[in-house]
């Protein structure tokens, strides 16, 4: 084939004439007869498909919410926005949102999922909000509730609900993040006075970014480095008081304000540091490591890293509520920007004498739909993460093997789930031009607010690269014993496509005998079942490539070894986000796949499809290069896309309603049907200037020059 | 070639002993026994490379930054950040700020390239110091001089210039933005009393968006349909004064406060409407179009199109100004991250006790490095196009077709870089963790104000679409009275390489002969000259390919015109922005050729080959499927890269040096040295507590389980 032929087939000029073409000319214009017919979705299934398995408990908290008392109020002042969102967490007790998660002896309701699932809701009122919550409930409670014993829920609990004790969750240090096992703090067990004695031996150990620190925090759980008879046993965790009733400082107790940050105002974060702080025995929080009064160290748990992980395994639910609240203040972004785009005229497309409403242009469609179909895709996998969180903390199936799978899952979508909200709320506002630049409008609140979801709770690079090293791990499973030339003589079968699930993998794509003229064809070797070859392949390859260039590194010296690993560490980070699309794919394909309704199925099949393909564009020059795709087939992706958006064009308003949201909860006047108002006010002016007679002639049509 | 043997060269298994490898490896490494000698580079010479042909004002207009009464504080409430922010216009007029544009004898100082750089220096001390400077003079003050004639200059240029008639720039309306030509206003003259009656005929004529309309606007230079004699002659501007002395609004004026904004608070945008409100004749800023006392319309300009895009030509300076100050902006993000990547220590190697300074990550020099090649990029452009601009409004180049390209490159370079900036400063303060998202290290804020960059003075895409028609009509040009065969042999043509601006273009990288192991031959194919062909051959083949799939419109039907322009919106944006790329490619490639010194020219043309190289990878999967590249090859652009990065590293600190910003420029904590001295105080506390011997020993070395 010569190069020409094969750009004639890359772009095939077809007579105008054809119903088909050109691709997305024609938006609203079904595509066959068939599809002519097509039923709309089921807009209210459609909802509860998206609210999941806790969609009661969402509908509760979204109905709470309706109250305008919950509400984040566009540029108050950051004193007053912490005042108002602390006597919000005073609302949140009233109305049962604080006690889900913990046991009914302490006037808790036991229900953990549906503790998140009430949670994530709350982005809607505020990020603040939801963020102070976690902190209160989720972190600092949840601390006392997983790390520590009986006698600690007795002493704390219940006042830790009532919010008669507001806390700090004091992990972070301003030296160290994500890199928790190095913290600085220490707690040194004094056997004389039965006392651990906290402390912060240089600056970079201050505690730090801790929300309730700079002003309403009374105690604090202290993340430090247990040291009792000389040894260092690690990180545990410690209650520690911070304030006396009256707000003072407790002695020997410092703190700073982290004072105005991007956003989440409405939280008090700050610095903690401690000047030989002496604490009872009784506030280490003891339940995977205890101190005797002797000073004897004790632990269930004999490994010390297991143990770490065990521990920073137990508050697993801040990156799971993340997910969840990532994706739904995402929905709203997209709720925003596509009712607008509905709504908003501008420019006349040249055609006839009225404007275009900009979501029948080509651009706005491509730029929107995908992450429409993103975001569809991470409220399924979003339920699927919060069934196996409840599954695993309601005791149903908590293994060792469950809670590794759990922090995977977690670590693999959280990261996903908050740098798609960021690009998608920024994608929105801009298809709102300068409207969406207006704190009303609520996309650039949304924006600032969620900026931090991506570094905190685990920096998004990081929990990539633990996810990346879980599957390397998994993948040199396979090789247990196995010689250095059976993994190569592995390596070299890879490329014949045998894969890691198990499914069998054929090359897409050489085969060019299905590649025709018409545009269905394009589409035959692009179904569901490609799909997921395409996307798991990736996973599988990129992870059995860098196993194999890291090889070398097991018989290096430690500093080249390191170096190997370094450059390797971006493509893993790769290697874990293609895992993490893959997990979302398919927890989309199993959503649909339970669909019964004909109309709702093909529609959101399409969307699905959207985002397969959205993500196979994305990696396309991988997919080539590595045989995945012939570069005909690889063309025909973009195409394929093209047609999509246009057939789903039609159906976003629908797709958007089905998010479920109520003006309370949207609150964009431009979202409300103003701009619709507007917008027909506007031509019903030309209109009947028009047929008034009185209109001004337009210098052109007058035939002057 | 099997598909295992292209696997193998993609990744080449190579010894742990060869001391090129890992690739990034070993970041600090020379890679060759010359480069081991390096200089590095002239950082005062690469300063003054930097600031450009205006260096001496942009120096000044930093100077004078300098005080603190010029500074952002963030956090401060909108009414007082407004208050602030007329204050230091008030500061400006007192240092010269405001009156370099303008003619002598109204106070100013007549140099154009000088004003424009020394307003985008403000973005350091607050944007919104820049922007509201921006409306003041260079929309509100420069609608009166480019568009008024001397009467107009006589009555109201030196108050403008001396602020004693703030004014609002009233062209944009809540129901049109990019689309001005559509505005609803209405200025209909009346021979009568020789006035215009100006008059908001719907809500969404409302002018938006305004700033100084809220609040501290005097006058407004309003854009409406200037209908006189029954005939509409198209969008004019009037200048029409909108409050008394006292603040109260005039009679038939109504203002409304925008409110809070994403940014940018120190400026009081709002909306105006007009109820009948009646103007003198004199008030129409008549340089282009002009009405007699009796209602005669006349025109130097002719055609209606020409005179409309000729009067908004004028207004030029704003995109120009956006280019720079984002570039500015842009610059101290990364200057911030850098510094901060390089004192910042995280996680140790597993080599050694000691942490690792991040920049050192391969992944941390993957996510910031290409941005600062980006970032060089667009400072040399900016310059070209500052150039331009003070030629065409100097006098001493001003035709047409120079107006023409003026406009064309500015519409093609703001986009980018306004974009770039979004996307650099949010890497930059992820890079920087939770830190990075105090506001008090400056990255959020940036953030914050620079977001309305990218759909104001002209929405991003549609700016870029504007470039697209610009290209696809010179691209006609070469078929002027060419039949439909002779067009069609011509796109048969181009594959086999033809290319737009003269130069050859030769296939590259389907001759894998120089292919081989050694990383030095893999550079061979991606040198200046092939990354100048491979950018400028993409946009020439995108522009033809979509000029071919648009011949079919000139013979369809106005609506299937439409839709298939339509088809292909998004495309022609991508084609535009390709060709912007290119622009700054060969901006960087000109001022990397005129340095002198050996070892900053080593460096900077590493740091334009990553910027170059950067692009290409980003549309990889184009170059491979329209045959620019094989896959060998295009697996080999990433490699490069990686190659490419871990050359830079060394010099990080030095080119961000370059930028020549001092402690009253960053502010920012992070970028102090405060982190370098934590993380050293950290380190000397470890150490020291292992000299005493009294550091407690870790449970693992005490042998325990």
């Amino acid at each position: 084939m010569t190069d020409a032929a094969v750009r004639e087939n890359i772009h095939p000029r077809k007579p105008a004439t054809n119903k088909r073409t050109p691709v997305g000319g024609a938006p609203t214009l079904a595509h066959t007869a068939e599809e002519a017919h097509e039923a709309r979705i089921d807009i209210p299934a459609v909802t509860d498909l998206l609210l999941g398995t806790w969609g009661d408990t969402r509908r509760q908290a979204r109905e709470m919410i309706k109250d305008p008392a919950f509400w984040r109020i566009d540029g108050q002042p950051m004193p007053e926005h912490r005042e108002r969102v602390l006597g919000q967490l005073r609302l949140l007790v009233e109305n049962d949102g604080s006690r889900r998660a913990f046991p009914k002896e302490y006037g808790g309701l036991e229900n953990n999922g549906a503790n998140l699932a009430g949670f994530m809701e709350l982005v809607l009122a505020d990020p603040s909000l939801q963020i102070k919550s976690g902190v209160q409930w989720g972190l600092f409670g949840s601390a006392i509730y997983q790390l520590g014993t009986k006698k600690h829920h007795d002493a704390w609990l219940r006042d830790v609900i009532e919010l008669d004790l507001p806390g700090a969750f004091a992990m972070t240090e301003t030296g160290h993040g994500s890199d928790v096992a190095s913290v600085g703090t220490t707690a040194t067990y004094d056997p004389e006075t039965e006392e651990f004695v906290i402390h912060t031996p240089f600056r970079g150990a201050w505690k730090d970014y801790l929300g309730n620190a700079a002003l309403h925090g009374r105690a604090a759980t202290v993340f430090a480095q247990l040291i009792t008879g000389g040894v260092n046993y690690g990180v545990h965790c410690f209650f520690v008081p911070i304030r006396d009733e009256s707000g003072a400082m407790l002695p020997g107790i410092q703190s700073e304000d982290d004072g105005v940050k991007g956003g989440l105002n409405g939280i008090d974060n700050g610095r903690l540091a401690f000047d030989h702080v002496r604490i009872p025995r009784f506030n280490l929080l003891n339940r995977y490591g205890d101190v005797a009064a002797d000073g004897t160290y004790s632990s269930e748990i004999a490994s010390p890293g297991r143990r770490f992980f065990t521990m920073l395994g137990a508050l697993v639910q801040g990156r799971v509520s993340l997910d969840g609240a990532a994706t739904t203040g995402t929905a709203l972004a997209l709720y925003i920007a596509l009712t607008y785009a509905g709504q908003r005229r501008q420019f006349d497309s040249g055609a006839g004498s009225d404007e275009v409403v900009i979501l029948d242009y080509g651009k706005h469609q491509r730029r929107l739909l995908p992450l429409l179909a993103q975001n569809y895709a991470q409220f399924f996998s979003n339920d699927e993460l919060l069934r196996k969180f409840d599954a695993v903390f309601s005791g149903r199936s908590d293994t060792p093997e469950e809670r590794e799978d759990l922090e995977t899952l977690a670590a693999a979508l959280k990261p996903l789930s908050t740098w798609n909200a960021l690009s998608t709320i920024q994608e929105a506002r801009e298809a709102c031009g300068g409207s969406g630049f207006l704190a009303e409008n609520r996309m650039v609140g949304l924006h600032q607010d969620l900026d931090v979801y991506v570094t905190f709770e685990g920096d998004n690079n990081i929990l990539l690269q633990l996810v990346g090293k879980r599957l390397l791990a998994d993948y040199a499973k396979q090789f247990k014993g196995a010689d250095a030339a059976k993994l190569a003589s592995y390596a070299a079968k890879q490329t014949a496509g045998k894969v890691f699930h198990g499914a069998g993998l054929r090359r897409l794509g050489q085969a060019v005998a299905d590649f025709g003229s018409t545009a269905r064809s394009v589409e035959l070797g692009l179904r569901a079942e490609q799909q997921h070859e395409l996307l798991a392949g990736r996973v599988e390859q990129m992870i059995s490539d860098i196993a194999a260039r890291l090889r070398p590194a097991s018989k290096a010296s430690p500093a080249e070894a390191a170096a190997i690993f370094n450059a390797n560490q971006a493509e893993l980070i790769e290697a874990a986000r293609a895992h993490g699309e893959l997990l979302q794919w398919e927890a989309f394909s199993d959503g649909v796949a339970g669909i019964a309704d004909r109309g709702t199925a093909q529609v959101l099949t399409w969307l699905r499809d959207l985002f397969g393909l959205h993500l196979i564009e994305k990696h396309l020059a991988w997919y080539i290069i590595n045989g995945r795709l012939s570069t005909q087939r690889a063309a025909s992706v973009t195409r394929y896309i093209d047609r999509l958006v246009a057939r789903l064009r039609p159906h976003a308003q629908d797709l958007v309603d089905a998010y479920g949201f109520e003006p309370e909860h949207v609150r964009a006047p431009i979202a409300s049907g103003a701009e619709r108002e507007r917008q027909e006010e506007a031509r019903a002016y030309y209109a009947a200037l028009r047929a008034s007679g009185e209109a001004p002639v337009s210098e052109k049509s007058r035939g002057k020059k």
